[in-house]
């Protein structure tokens, strides 16, 4: 009997809800909008009806599949409650439970589990990706924020409070850039795609470049994307975007390594499609911070897990961890 | 029957050697002096017949006595490979495979495990002190250097490859004081007790202080003993030199904090002697770089192990975690 397992990405707009195989591969998918209305149960009708039209869509190709489980990747995700809690994009308050809620419609799952996206990245790069194998790696989730996932010893570290792993918010500069979160200098607020654009924008005041294609775009426009076009084109601002973005990635990979002593650190989303251009200052930086017993050693690898997918496969990934247990 | 386990604690110029009870009390202890010759083997036979010398003491006393193992707490330690690697304090060149040595000396013993002096002193704090339930909890180590043991789920985080744990070396001043390790503006070159002096001496500079009892002793001759007697004593000098200490070894500690979550961060050694004088800003300065939803959580406590004996204490209690996998 093939197995398969639930992978649930809840985004502040939509909910991404995908049909999972074992070699990571999401067989089917649906978009369900993540409702402003804030009432949790009709948003768990919702999922329920859209978990049971994939499963029966699986099971007409193949009658003999199991659906092993359900895992969930939620902002402010707590794995030890099974629950979301105070998650400010969200229209649900409070605190709610989803695992206790979906476990009552499904009961003849064998796990049902939920965390944040970047653990549940972190997840996914261990049962699916480049860390196969790994016992204790990171990865770095770059977008709009910065997260983390760190592994040691083969498990997700959660912490005490199930809130581990917040290496966006480690001070890179004391006294620095406001971050989202209110704190100053923080990694996010240098690394992650608005923390980019901040660092383009800077840069052209700074230079008063006004033939860089960065001074084309007003502020709001501008985005991580352009950044990446404008350095393939050879715009020296662009390129020394990537140069700083580097440079204070790796500080906070050092400080990372120190902590941990990993095998890998991984690094997923948008900015990594920039390739080199992030990822050779990235290295250089890291490694003129660490000590000399760390050097050379530490590899920082791209993400294999597919980017438009990565979020359902992730969380469905969470399943066979349980499930491992 | 009772049982103990041997602890040892071997520095640059001496190694002490103690019998260690299940409360984590030193029944007896004897130091050697750490050779400068660099003959393992010889160095190997001094060891053997001090615990030799030990065990028949004890069990003098009590012939009932079962050696469970020998736990080393050593700089450079390797915990996977049971070796001390590289240590530039020491005169035995290269990797010493000090576990296999020992274990042919003592084939009775059921464990026997080597590890750095943070590692055994977070050990000793899980197996004897302040941690004893905790599952996840980090101890830093303040002394000549800054050193950190990292517990996650019950287990102490050793990394890829057994050197995780160097908090003393992430970077709080990007480009800041040079530190012992080449580095700069790492934690250990602010927070350690030299890090302290160099505090000192910068501010009595700064100020033109000739009137501080910090002006009265040179560089040299000047340590963190005097700073802590100083402020007691209302030196505006020594207290200004608290709460920077604090200041940088709150934005370190949340640093960690915001990888790990941890229940509680122990501080241990000479400096935390000074009680409120390095407590209070280090909790405030964390607290104020924490993110909303880790603040007011993580405890910031002393060790409870023993200022004199730690060291030993820290190493045994190797033995009772070996023993308990």
């Amino acid at each position: 009997m093939k197995t398969v397992a639930v992978g649930i990405d809840i985004g502040g707009t939509n909910t991404a809800i995908g049909i999972v195989n074992p070699e990571g591969l999401v067989l089917i998918k649906d978009t369900i909008p993540t409702p402003l209305h804030g009432k949790i149960d009709l948003f768990i009708d919702d999922i329920v009806h859209s978990v049971h039209t994939l499963i029966q869509s699986v099971n007409a190709l193949n009658p003999e599949m199991e659906v092993l489980g359900m895992g969930i990747g939620a902002p402010n995700a707590n794995y030890y409650h099974g629950t979301i809690e105070q998650a400010p994009n969200l229209s649900f308050k409070g605190t709610v439970p989803m695992v206790t809620l979906l476990q009552a419609k499904f009961p003849e799952m064998r796990a049902i589990a939920i965390t944040n996206d970047a653990n549940a990245a972190a997840i996914g790069e261990m049962i699916y990706g480049g860390a196969k194998g790994m016992k204790n790696f990171v990865v770095y989730t770059l977008g709009t924020g910065v997260g983390s996932g760190i592994v040691v010893n083969g498990d997700l570290v959660y912490g005490h409070d199930g809130f581990a792993g917040e290496c966006g918010h480690i001070t890179i500069i004391p006294e620095g850039r406001l971050c989202g979160c209110g704190g100053k200098g923080h990694l996010e607020a240098y690394c992650s795609a608005p923390g980019m654009k901040r660092t383009a924008v800077e840069l052209v005041a700074k230079y008063n470049a006004t033939d860089s294609a960065l001074a084309e775009k007003s502020f709001k426009e501008l985005d991580s994307k352009d950044i990446f076009e404008a350095a393939e084109q050879g715009d020296p601002i662009a390129k020394e975007v990537f140069e700083l973005t580097g440079k204070w990635l790796g500080q906070g990979l050092a400080d990372t390594a120190h902590h941990l002593s990993p095998e890998a650190i991984f690094l997923f989303g948008g900015p990594t499609a920039a390739g080199e251009y992030i990822f050779k200052p990235t290295i250089e930086s890291m490694e003129a911070f660490l000590l000399p017993n760390f050097k050379n050693k530490i590899k920082v690898l791209p993400s294999l897990l597919k980017a438009g997918d990565a979020a359902i496969v992730g969380a469905s990934a969470l399943v066979y961890k349980e499930i491992e247990k």
